[in-house]
């Protein structure tokens, strides 16, 4: 852990680094903390010994981490600032003119502020993609759970389409499909579903409604993860109701070659930038170029977005290990919106889909 | 919504405030958005009009709040940087001099360090707990969605508890019970569920194991709560696994005394700390006084944790239609931990408990 960061401090030119509970905390520790309104952040300078502050409650399972470090416990009643003070205190070497790099993505602005009473003069510098890089090769159990999580939430939609039928609500759908994924054994949600049929497919971050009936020829998009210990997986798939137009087929087809492109891009050596502008190619080459509206995907780990992402100008050269989604869509506003995502790990030699529910256009309902 | 910002601002002397997603964002939008790794933020300055940057994936649901703003959009490729700057220049009345409010538990350091570039000068204070005030009396609409969440909650643990057999798994009955709150029609978690046996459920923010299999004897300690729209059961109860010592029992009946206690004092015109101080007296005033770790409860609502905090000094005095948790709790370290916590409502002349499963020491297994 301490190597970890000792090269992210050398990289990044900071005298210290400080984390806070989360993905690259649990990552580096083997354990997470709930973040809410008790503060807890571990800091690790160049030199001297680590410290950390923690809640009295979270002591014991701090303690379970096994981490040699100074810390400085508060209550509830005595508030969090003093034990920031004390940690100040301790590490003197943080003073005036000292960097120290944060998760700007992660750490909320009020553990900043108990950062910059206790380290006067102290630069607070958010180097969160350099120390998220220490996720962005997945280890092989890493990788094993993420293929359970992928399998349990792939046997759940099947599960899901089963029990749809014409005239169910988005919210229906989406109550069967949460029943599904933890009766097929999720241990979380990577994030809540995204249950959106006809016009409201062509929002990619839609809501279910609970008070629109699907309707024969809708689209029916489902986005959705079940998570196990930890890891999240990221699948999309599009129906149809009952029956499809030749025009919305069409329009299927034209993602789904996407898809198979990115696909097919994706290997070492290339960079995520490549596989971006392979995907969009073939969208933009389509009769529906007006709806292309997003990115190819995004790196897939203890976080559901991280490194690396699959976008115009991400120069990240791919390496074995990386798992990211390849989502092309189309979205046509007031009528239908179709995605396809996958999640793959990159190999030596290519890539290897982990998601294997079928892509081929499907009828429900 | 205005008005509210107007009166935060007014009260709190600043002359703007920002909100991010989350759930003050919830309540005054009436809908929320993931914070990932696109900022999203709603500028209101105390004079001219509000202005708000907004990924350009999400301008369709953001239109959708029908909230009268400047919008500045930004794409992945590009970053958010440039639209922070241009609500900055929209907004030439917050320079230096001017002092702006945050959300400082929920705003990140990177939204931050992004409004600092694109407002020099001014000065960001977090105001957190002043915006949240207007979390803290709950609506009808609140209470009834709270109620279904609370239900459907603890119907998910009495099938739960049908399930639970000698020689299972911590992780077993975890699962089990997830499964249950969404076949049950949860809607998401409150937060991950608390399932702890033994020495375990003496660590009041334990995880379940997957190497240790209930015996006869063990204290079964389950916290968790299935969500509604948005709402939020969080409840606790205690059982033992097929039997229970003298010395257990009075250990669970000195923790039922104290939720009773706090269930009689609560109630318009007394203080958190009045129901905290009562609380705790019974558990101090018990054989098992060394046993005490933490404060007797918290406010419900959007947040799992929010104000009003029952807690020591909390002088905040109880008004109709604040929702808080009861839940105290006695751990003997690696032995066993019982909490007992319910879910109330203030109303015009006491409180209404909201949770009615039975709190009657009950052998499982």
């Amino acid at each position: 852990m301490l190597d970890q960061m000792t090269a992210i401090m050398a990289e990044t030119g900071m005298d210290a680094v400080v984390l806070v509970p989360g993905a690259n905390f649990r990552r580096v520790f083997g354990k997470d903390f709930h973040q809410m309104e008790r503060p807890l952040a571990v800091i690790v300078p160049r030199k001297g010994e680590a410290v950390a502050v923690v809640p009295q409650l979270e002591l014991g399972s701090f303690r379970e981490i096994g981490f040699r470090c100074e810390v400085f416990g508060w209550r509830d009643e005595a508030g969090y600032q003093e034990a920031f003070d004390a940690a100040g205190q301790s590490l003197p070497q943080l003073r005036a003119g000292a960097r120290v790099g944060v998760e700007g993505q992660r750490m909320r602005v009020f553990d900043l502020l108990a950062l910059q009473q206790a380290f006067p003069g102290v630069q607070f510098v958010d180097i969160h993609a350099s120390i998220s890089r220490i996720r962005l090769h997945k280890t092989a159990e890493e990788i094993s759970r993420l293929r359970r999580a992928i399998k349990l939430s792939e046997a759940a939609l099947e599960a899901t389409l089963s029990e749809i039928r014409l005239g169910m609500t988005e919210t229906e759908i989406e109550s069967i499909l949460l029943r599904n994924l933890f009766s097929h054994g999720a241990d979380g949600l990577s994030f809540a579903p995204i249950v959106a049929a006809g016009d409201n497919a062509a929002n990619p971050h839609a809501h279910a409604r609970s008070d629109y009936r699907i309707k024969a020829g809708d689209a029916l998009l489902l986005d959705f993860g079940g998570t196990h210990q930890g890891f999240s997986a990221d699948i999309t798939r599009t129906f149809f109701v009952k029956q499809v137009s030749d025009y919305d087929r069409a329009f299927y087809e034209a993602v789904l070659q996407a898809n198979e492109e990115g696909r097919s891009i994706a290997r070492p050596g290339v960079t995520a930038a490549d596989v971006d502008d392979g995907v969009l190619r073939v969208l933009e080459n389509s009769q529906f170029s007006a709806f292309c509206r997003h990115k190819t995907g995004h790196g897939l780990g203890l976080d559901v977005h991280e490194a690396p992402q699959i976008m115009r100008g991400n120069r990240q050269v791919l390496e074995p290990r990386m798992v990211f989604t390849i989502e092309p869509g189309l979205y046509r506003e007031g009528e239908a919106g179709v995605r396809i995502e996958d999640n793959v790990v990159v190999t030596e030699t290519g890539i290897e889909c982990l998601t294997s529910f079928p892509r081929t256009l499907r009828l429900v309902g």
